[in-house]
Formats: C-alpha cells, structure tokens, sequence
C-alpha cells in the first residue's frame, strides 16, 4: 500500500458532500479494494461550513487544488457548464483525472472533456451522469462490450416519474403533482429542465454515445415532456390497463440511429410500470442479451454520491482510462422521431362507438388492436386501440382519417406492451 | 496486437456452442476491446460434429487442451461436479484460467478453485453463474465495492417462473405448466432441480458469497420448492392482488447471516411482479444505493453464453485477477428461516370471516393489515391478511391461536409489498 490517491471534491452540494462523507466513513473498504491509500484532502466551495468535520480541508480557491501536485484525482460536483467547465478542462490538462455526476457537461463538452483526458493521460469518467446510483454506465462499458446493442429506453428523471407515480395513484393535476415534488426537494424552483424532459434527453443522448461509441448530440433529439398531461390523461391510462411514463428511446436501425424523448403509454404488466416514485430504470435490448433492464435510485444525496466514489475507486485501481471515440465535429445524425417506429396507443372520443372501431379496423386492419376501457363513464364515447410496429409519420396519416370518420383523437402516444 | 489468447471450450452443448459462435462471429470487436488477438483454438466433446463450422477445432481427449501450451482460457460449459471437477482442477493448476457458467461447481467447489487460481496466479471467474445473461456478479465486484450490502432477493429460476407465469396467467394447474416448460425445452426430464429450488439456492448462495466475501454453502440453505404450489393458490393469490414468484433470499443483520428459498407473495404493483416467463430478476438492496434491481434472461444459450464471453474477454483484458476471500472450511454459518423476519401474506379460511378478521386484529393488532379479497366466491369464507415484518418463529405461534379461534390457515409464505 505504498501508492497513494489523493482525492478533491469540487461542490460541496447534495453530491458533494455525500461524496466527502462516503470517502470517510469508508476509507478501509476503499482503500482495500483499490489497493492503495485514498485520502481526501480538500474541498472547494464558495461557501463556509465552520460546523463540517471537513472543516480544515476547504478552500475557495480553485487554485489550491489546480496547483497542488499530490492531487491526482478531483471529483467535480459543482454540476452545470459554466465554472465547472472551466475548472474541469484546466485540472484534465494538468493530467489530473476527473470523475464526475454532472450530465449536463458531459452531454454538452463530453467529447472535448475526453479528448483532453486523452492528451494528458488521465480519466475522464460519470458512472454517477446516468441513473444516478444504477451502475449502467460501467455495465456498458463492461458487460456490452462484445454486444451490438438495438435499443435503450427507460425511465430516466425522478422528479417526473415522481409527479407521474402520484398523479396515477392519487389522481392530482400536473400541477399539485408538481407542488408536491417541490415540497419533497425532487422539483427545482424551476422545474423546466425535469418538467420538459431536458434532462432525459442528455441523459439517453450519452447513453446513445456509449451504446454506440460515437457523440450524439442531445440538441438534436425531439423531446416532449409531461407538462401537457392532464389528470385526464391519467384517467384514460388507468382504464385502459397502461401507466403514462416518460421515457427516453434510442434505436439503431439500419446503420441509422432514432432517439427521442416523449411520455409513452406502457402496459401494466411491463416492468417498466411498477417503476415508481423517484426510481429510474433503464432497459437495454442486445442481440445476445436480450432484454435487460437496470432499476434503482435515479438521483439522491447517497446513491449519486455512491456512484461518484465508485468512479474514484476505479480510477485509484489502476484501471486504464476509457476514452470513448466521440468526436464533436462528428456527430451521429439523429433521424426524425416522425420516423421512429413504435407501437403506439391511441384513443379516439365518438358518439358512435360502434361506427368508431369499424374506422378504425378499417383504416388499420391487423395492425390495430382494440383495448377495452374498464371505466363505464368513459367507455360510452370512445375507443382505444394499440397499433402494431409503426412509424409516426404514417399514423399520423391514418389518425387524420380516422378523424373525419369516427371522432376526435384526444389521445396518442407511443406504447410499450 | 502483438498479445495473443487461444480459448479452448469444454462442452459444446447449449451454452458452450454458443460460446464458439460468439467467439466467432465477434472475432474483431472482443479483440479490439481486449486490446490482443483472442483465437478459439480447441472444442472438448465426447460427440462428433462433423457439421459444424468448427470440424477442424474438435478433440475427445482432454489432454490436447491441459498440454497445449499456447492455451490460455479455457471456457468450461461442460456443467455438473463430475469430469468438469477433475478438468477445471487440472487447468487451474496448469495455470490456465478457467470461466463457467457452471453454477454447480461454484457453490460446491467455488473456494477449492479460486484457491489453486490465486496459487498459480490464473483466473477463476463466473459471471454466467447466476442469472445467465444478467451482469450481476461483474456489478456486484466492481459497483458495489465499497457498498454495505443488507440483503439480496431475487426471481433466480426461469424454469419455475415460467410455470408460474403460466398458471397465473392461464389458469394451468402445476403438472399441466410442468408439462409444457418440458414441451417448451425449458424444465429437464428430471426437473427436481428447480422445481424444488435447489437451483435457485445454489445462485443465493454464490450471490451471499459474494456479496459478503466470505463462503456460504447452498447445503446450509433451507429450501422449499414450487411443486406444492396448486391453481387454488394461484387463485388466492390473483384474488388478493398479489403474484406467487420463487424467490431466493439473503440478508446480513447484526452479522448473522439469513438466506432461503421459498414461494413469495409478491404485491402486484412491486417491480418484481412484472418479471414474467423465464426472465430472472435480482434486487440488491445496500446502504448508499439503496435497492436497485436487474432483470434479464436468465438461461438460454445466448445470454448465457455471452456473459461467458464477457468473461473471456475480462481474463484477455489483462485484468488482474479476483480472488475472493471464501474459504471451505470457514463458511458462514446461516440461521435458521424459523429466525428470516419478513412481511408476510396470510390467508384464512373461515365460516365467520367477521369473527375471524376480529381474531386477527386481536392476535396481531396494529401488525396486521387486512387485504380485500376480490373474488366473491372466496370472499364469503376466508381472510388474508399481511403482516408487518416478524420471525417466522413467532408469526408459527400466532398462527397456531388463530387456528383454533377462526378457522383454517390454508396458506402462508413470505411477502414482498
């Protein structure tokens, strides 16, 4: 145990500290396993924490840690792409390795980050970036080395699935929905990025770029969030036997890849329906594998904080930094989510039931199959059916039809069976 | 690229010929992600292929793999604690590394093989072990490290959970859902392995293993089977919202150490009651991650044979070897499942469910919570109910009282809500 790891956290924050306090607390188990003495030795933060056991070890200058040679390994919980971005460029090219939770830079400066890290000879790792304390990130890396990956999907923000568990279970609006997670600490004052699905859509873009070793760019993907669905909605979800989730997809097809990020409507039995609260989960589709899928702790102090320190294990084994090929100057094209092709759930309101489901078998024969609404009220004026594989550019076709002849299409939206 | 590994594959049966095709089909990217050339060069069987694309590969005699000195790996699909012993032995002992998907062998022989690899600085490693194509023992090594990990429950049998799912979903009793797992190629003429769960207490006992580093033997591992389990239960179980699932089970609490096999009550909206057909499912919880749970194939050629490849690509790697600290003759000693504390369901058949449920509340108070049984024929002449969590000890005892003041307690098992 002669060799030595000297560590620095950046943000003192929920994950930061969580972070600090694991490293204490834990030092013989990771020390152990990483084989050599991790020691952590300063914390950066603008702000004063004189009650912190931690005390001694801050420090607001970034310099103290830039400059302090001993350090070999920072791990940046500041989030964002403003200070964090100039801080983690700098210390990368002092070849000090960086591991770190913040999604939105590594979605946003990933492939420059790496390049760098390259150059220098140190890591640039976010097992903590994706599904917060559910290891997919090494899983991939590992276990999916020797696979061709088809499909990511899965439900990848708490805060939503959150608002989306309470508002099945406890029939709330959107917005007391939202309240709530407010009051829980799982929504931001401002909840947009959650709300509107950015954070999925960075978060199924890097996983897009690790499926595929090459950067997608998370601007180029379509996403719509959960701010449009109503309590109704939800009605109509629960009576058709399916659950509303937001979800992140990502496909390669044909050399070409599809990714977007939309509410879907997955049936009750799915295992994605029973992920509830803030629990994410992630399901991957790889042509020996199968299907697997990944479920735990999206977000959280411990759990992030966790994954976090994993990162700085690894990078204290000696394990060879991971440089994935991603170039910026070289992203993946992102086809259309006109042209995804999904099952998808639709529900037409009609005076004519009857009328309604021969339109419907008519337009869409053995493609369409009829649900039964378990809900007197709302089987009385209308239909709903499930397509079969699709792309949403032809049921949009088919839907505008079906308008003219059997009623209003209130609801549609992609289906996981 | 100068490196080079030469595989050898012992068994050429369902999982070992998909290691073959694999290997061959994937020759480039498993050796572009090992960073050296890995070379399939030998395939032990006692039968002739004369078919197969690998004609040239094939031996009968053992010792052309042992005495081969450019073989490094040897990938040991042959199965059982037989002629697999005495090979794996033999390799370990020439230095070879050995990986398996042999569940067998590592539950009886895991610590004797991992001994002789540490002594001649090989590999004995397993991912395929448990849970087939899930990446649960590579996670439970490298994300959970420096994890306290309180308990792991699991779906470890695809064979019963696929019965299961028959008889829930069609309503088949257990000799019709036996006879088509057997049709489906799914349960062996012999099917007592899993049937009664001894299968499924090998892996609980690998994952103990693992999860706590010290060696548990699945001997000490009180089991009981699906094959008492009758359409009737089904019926209990699909009338009270709730799924029957065999689920293997292992906890450390206060350093003692509690693990059984078992049918479980599984509420309908828990995650794990989604996981139907030959799907396994394996739910870690530890203290800064929380649970998180994996779910995937849990046999069949591919996914089993991929996580064998995974394994083979890992030893290519260079990556050093694991040993963990298991040790025959200092295994952990487990309690008895009289001692498990669990949750559990609860169901009486009564003439007077009034008296009987006012006998619960008086037996159990505030730790029993009344369930609705919606099904009007069993409504009229029983009970159930849910306990919060108690020793099965004690839950006996109570249970034996109620017997005599309401009526008959006609099932009972643990319960995950």
């Amino acid at each position: 145990m002669a060799r030595k790891v000297t560590v620095a956290v950046m943000g003192y924050g929920v994950v930061g500290s969580g972070v600090c306090s694991i490293l204490a607390d834990r030092q013989a188990k990771t020390s152990q396993y990483a084989g050599c003495d991790i020691q952590l030795k300063r914390i950066l933060d603008v702000k004063d924490y004189p009650d912190s056991i931690f005390v001694n070890l801050f420090t607001k200058n970034f310099e103290d840690i830039l400059e302090d040679a001993e350090i070999n390994v920072v791990a940046e919980c500041i989030g964002g792409t403003g200070v964090a971005y100039k801080f983690t460029k700098a210390l990368l090219e002092k070849g000090k390795s960086v591991v770190t939770s913040n999604k939105a830079m590594v979605a946003a400066h990933g492939c420059e980050m790496l390049e760098i890290a390259k150059q220098n000879g140190c890591h640039y790792i976010f097992e903590a970036a994706v599904g917060g304390g559910i290891p997919i990130i090494r899983t991939l890396r590992n276990s999916y080395a020797c696979e061709n990956i088809n499909e990511i999907f899965g439900i990848l923000n708490g805060t939503t699935n959150y608002m989306l568990t309470k508002m099945r279970y406890e029939g709330t609006d959107y917005n007391e929905a939202l309240e709530d997670a407010r009051k829980k600490g799982y929504a931001e004052a401002d909840p947009t990025d959650d709300v509107e699905g950015y954070d999925a859509c960075r978060k199924i873009a890097i996983l897009a770029s690790l499926a595929w070793n090459r950067f997608v760019d998370y601007k180029d993907i379509d996403v719509s969030g959960i701010s449009k669905i109503t309590a109704a909605d939800i009605a109509i979800a629960n009576a058709t036997g399916n659950v509303i989730k937001l979800v992140g997809r990502c496909r390669m097809d044909n050399d070409k890849l599809y990714a977007m990020v939309s509410p879907v409507m997955v049936r009750e039995d799915n295992p994605l329906a029973g992920v509830n609260e803030s629990y994410n989960s992630i399901l991957v589709n790889s042509d020996n594998l199968d299907n697997c899928m990944f479920y735990g702790r999206g977000a959280g102090r411990f759990p992030t904080a966790s994954a976090v320190v994993s990162d700085i294990v690894d990078v204290a084994s000696g394990l060879s930094p991971i440089y994935y090929n991603w170039k910026a100057d070289e992203t993946v094209k992102v086809e259309s989510s006109d042209e995804f092709y999904s099952e998808f759930f639709v529900y037409v309101e009609t005076d004519d039931t009857v009328k309604a489901e021969a339109s419907v078998k008519e337009l869409l024969r053995s493609k369409a199959q009829m649900i039964e609404i378990q809900d007197n009220e709302l089987k009385t004026g209308a239909v709903a059916f499930t397509t079969s594989k699709m792309c949403y550019r032809d049921l949009k076709v088919t839907l505008g039809l079906l308008a003219d002849m059997a009623g209003k299409v209130r609801l549609c939206m992609p289906a996981v069976i």
